[in-house]
């Protein structure tokens, strides 16, 4: 079974396995396991932050952050499709009572014109809702790991700055982005109040998210990760593994970019599919099967029937990832089998 | 000085102030104010529904209707201009920990469309935020006193009924829908499930809305404006003004309504306001001053130094609103007024 | 029937209703209701305060204090039978998402030394629960209207500024308090950091409570009133009613005393019924009938079909309020008749 | 340096460190993670439940259950000491908007009365709070690790069954009770409607509890460990160490219980310190030194100076918790070290 529905499955190598059983632990609720501790000191150095805090996962990250720096019934400004939206919102209303301001963006990117537009398009003032946070998402999931340009983001920066609220970038694949664009982690770092990174993604590690900002920001955030039921004891071996991931894995990155973008070009050969090989940037790629079949769930049955795992990301739109585990010869198979499928597809969709 | 900020400015009139003055009354916290029960009765006949609730206010009645029909982390599906996100989306964060999933609409009106398009754009199930009402508002103080037409909120109702999900309609301004449309109440309430009116606006009662709905949801609402802190005692006085207003001045919004069509056409007549005058259907008119102005409030100063209050509504943009307080003979000082004004400021803006 | 639930169920004399009908209104959701503004700094200058905002209800005035001054997640250090706990800890969890942390005294006053107790009987630093407020009742109702030693809050306030948490004054009977003992409103203002007094109890207006503090305080206060639906249009005449009644009947609750004092001496003649007279102080006499019989609402009942309604306070436990409509008659017939019921259930207690 | 501040500081074995390396994993958020999966199916019938859910700390597990279990603005029943209010009010507070509705017990057991009476002694009724929950701990932390009677909570689920609300019980240290009374695992479920466990605590894992009940109850606390931000990737390395940890560790925590026993005797040897021998059930003791100082950190601070790592329980109140890596000659060094420093404090007290 060639399983490409996401890069959040890989499994832990012989390798990694050994770093972490012999990984020093201690109790983090105490601040005393040294291999967390270490791993928070390496990215701190990394991406040049005052704080990092080891979190159980990116969607606590991104919780802590909106709470750090979000009060109860103020907004935060952000695009409808990224993750904060999409799969978070209940979690947002539910623990920060934020209240989430959304565009929608047919590029997937938000800029400084549209976040102003978004603040200017309420009324403001004592009585009301009051902008306090932007975020992005660097890649973002939705516009198949698209990533977020560095100038953009530095100009939303400037913005964000001068008018006094916080920026903050769910970097759950911001690997995937450095890797692909060149760009320094800590240029992403310098040019936000917080970010989030993810070992569990394309870097192959099995837990754990990395949140970064100012110090104080870092000391908010430990206590919110409390009372969330983050506070963990013995989880340094998480924390090693993290790090070898960061030691070894990350600059394999670019061969699933590569696999990525030749396994486009297959699809592509299959007519019933369109892809823009041009968009792929990354580790993904998105396909409309709407022509197809309007069930989703049964297209998805015969690629499973035939050896592939892929993911269903909303009614008539499949999601293909690519992570470390993928071969050349996964990709050519796996290519293979959506075009048998198709076939299978198309010929009952002209019987009927 | 003719005030026409907004028509919730009107003043109880001598036979209205006689009206409260010999109202029964008795504790409403008891359930035994007179008058109170008296114009719920007349409420349930009058809209023909199981249950109504005297509220303080619009604001009130909206967020008790959203947290009696929304479970926390679960969504309700809107249009972003409507009052409950435009003014109201931090007192939904707070009060319901609720999710505003909110469509633009050129026209302002939302249709099944639009609402099933914004369910079908999250992951839905059983992590997921849950999509458990739609709103409208009747008419959309927004869209410059728009009436929602009957047969979308028919069709609307259909389909929120079908999939299981709630209709609310906040009818801050329903009676001028229904004077405007000739609707009966009656037909709005059937095609909701819970429904807000508001005395203190083109009615021109002091005080107070009715919200209305099933006998199950009304008595969830009795316990919701408790706790908000809106269980009140004596406040009979407040629904006998109510009540005469229904009696006597529900019928003559419509000369607020051909007041209004008249300015906007006068008003036409300034070059550099445009207004589409059959757009206009309520009390209302918006001028968009950007042309003219960058600075709202230099516009709205003049207007006041002429003699005439108007309503900042965003930056560049300003209401017009005609209550009963208006005569034909203010409509056209007014007019001469705002024309002055654009003519001033059209020179200032020639000379730079 | 002679009416002994509640003091909230006084209604408006002639006179108070005639004041209400020729009242100066004006919008108050835009600050031009002019008894509305004539109350607040005819307050401000009673009490001696910076700020004085009007808030339809008891309730929301101790709610809005409770969120302007307690952020989520930390505590308010209170007694277990103070209305704050409770009557209103469900709104106290939903609106401010608070930790009641509690004590119950004997005689219902609460102390520096209780206060102390409750900050260090819990863990205290960043990751947990916050003493942030301490709030007092004044008089208590649960204690039979009994009032708060100055010389207490004194001691209390001292304290709560040198450990910079703040205090809060539930004066829902303020007024009797103030009747009671002696003691200058503007004493109790000076030694709290917000209070609140009510118009619709004692002091017999039909509606409304004075919200005081800083002016910083009461900004905050305006704009959660507004977010809890407590922004109102022309509610000046219960404005004017609340001034009416402070100009008119405050003194007069001294006779209510006096009254419910004569009362306490005829109830305790009742062999079956023991009432400390001593520590009747106010307006209320509690009666405990749990060893007549085990049906308090049966107790009611029959003291509904001689004629009088008391309230029922707790299972076993009757509340008895004295308000301005009752006569020195009524207490001696309302005497007659709970010795009538207290025979008649005592018989029966003997035949069983 | 002996450390006896917590049984949570124990670190993994080289064994149970062979195990987590060659573990099982899979995407645990896909449900496909083997071990993971292996563990919540050995507790089910360890434990003779329908329903477990592997969730990343104790707090997280005690929240789900109070979410899952109690509406907004509603009760838990329970005693101001257990780690639930004692700990985590704020997370209660925020995550639940729960009310914690606290009694205070000498001997720090709730029983079938307690919770009667607490339930009492507020109105009831649509309009307020509503208790929904009760919750026990059991072994209590704050009451040095004394069991929970089995006859208590049988009584108590009787009641709250019989009453309509539901009884959770925070078995943190439920594997000491168990070992300590010998009432099997399935007997302590059987009595509740929803339990956890532990396996950081004296079992010696590094990682995780186990949140247990109905099969619905399960599916609830699934979609809150999401929104809580506890959905985890490859988590099987952790609960093969908890699986482990039962496997080989649970007989041993008899051990400790006899190291905790003798321990108290040698302490009790010191004049200055009183100890309730019998008191002492499991693996912990709590020593009072009010009398020794005023500065529990300069307790603390000369016991580490001598060796010895203690836990500040409150100002005055000091925690010794003796877990599997304690030694009956740490014992002996331990009980010296105290007794020097005792004498060292008492010395400079009796010059003082």
């Amino acid at each position: 079974m060639i399983d490409m529905r996401s890069d959040t499955l890989t499994k832990p190598s012989e390798e990694m396995r050994e770093v972490m059983r012999t990984a020093i632990v201690g109790d983090d609720c105490y601040g005393e396991d040294e291999s967390v501790n270490n791993l928070e000191d390496y990215c701190k150095e990394l991406f040049e932050v005052e704080g990092a805090l080891f979190v159980p996962s990116g969607t606590m990250a991104n919780q802590i952050a909106i709470k750090a720096q979000v009060e109860e019934g103020n907004e935060i400004i952000t695009e409808a499709n990224y993750h904060i939206n999409f799969y978070e919102s209940a979690s947002t209303a539910i623990l920060s009572r934020a209240v989430l301001n959304c565009v929608r963006k047919k590029d997937g990117i938000i800029n400084k014109g549209d976040v102003e537009e978004l603040i200017n398009s309420k009324p403001r003032g004592p009585l009301y809702s009051k902008p306090q946070l932007v975020t992005i998402e660097n890649t973002i999931n939705y516009y198949q790991g698209k990533t977020f340009p560095i100038e953009t983001i530095k100009s939303l920066y400037n913005y964000t700055r001068e008018i006094g609220i916080s920026l903050h970038m769910d970097g759950a694949r911001l690997f995937n982005a450095h890797i692909a664009t060149g760009v320094p982690l800590k240029e992403y770092a310098r040019n936000v109040d917080s970010l989030s990174v993810c070992f569990a993604k394309g870097l192959g590690a099995p837990y754990g998210s990395m949140l970064m900002g100012s110090e104080d920001f870092i000391q908010s955030a430990r206590a919110l990760r409390k009372q969330f039921g983050g506070g963990l004891h013995q989880i340094g071996m998480y924390a090693a593994a993290a790090q070898y991931a960061l030691d070894y894995h990350l600059i394999k990155i670019k061969k699933d970019h590569q696999l990525t973008k030749e396994m486009a070009v297959l699809l592509n050969e299959i007519p019933e599919i369109s892809i823009n090989v041009e968009s792929i940037e990354t580790n993904m790629i998105f396909i409309n099967i709407n022509s197809l079949t309007n069930n989703t769930n049964e297209f998805l049955r015969l690629c499973e029937e035939y050896g592939l795992l892929l993911f269903p990301w909303l009614p008539g739109l499949v999601r293909i990832v690519i992570n470390r585990h993928i071969s050349r010869e996964d990709i050519y198979k796996a290519s293979e089998i959506i075009k048998t499928v198709v076939k299978k597809l198309s010929r009952s969709v002209v019987y009927v």
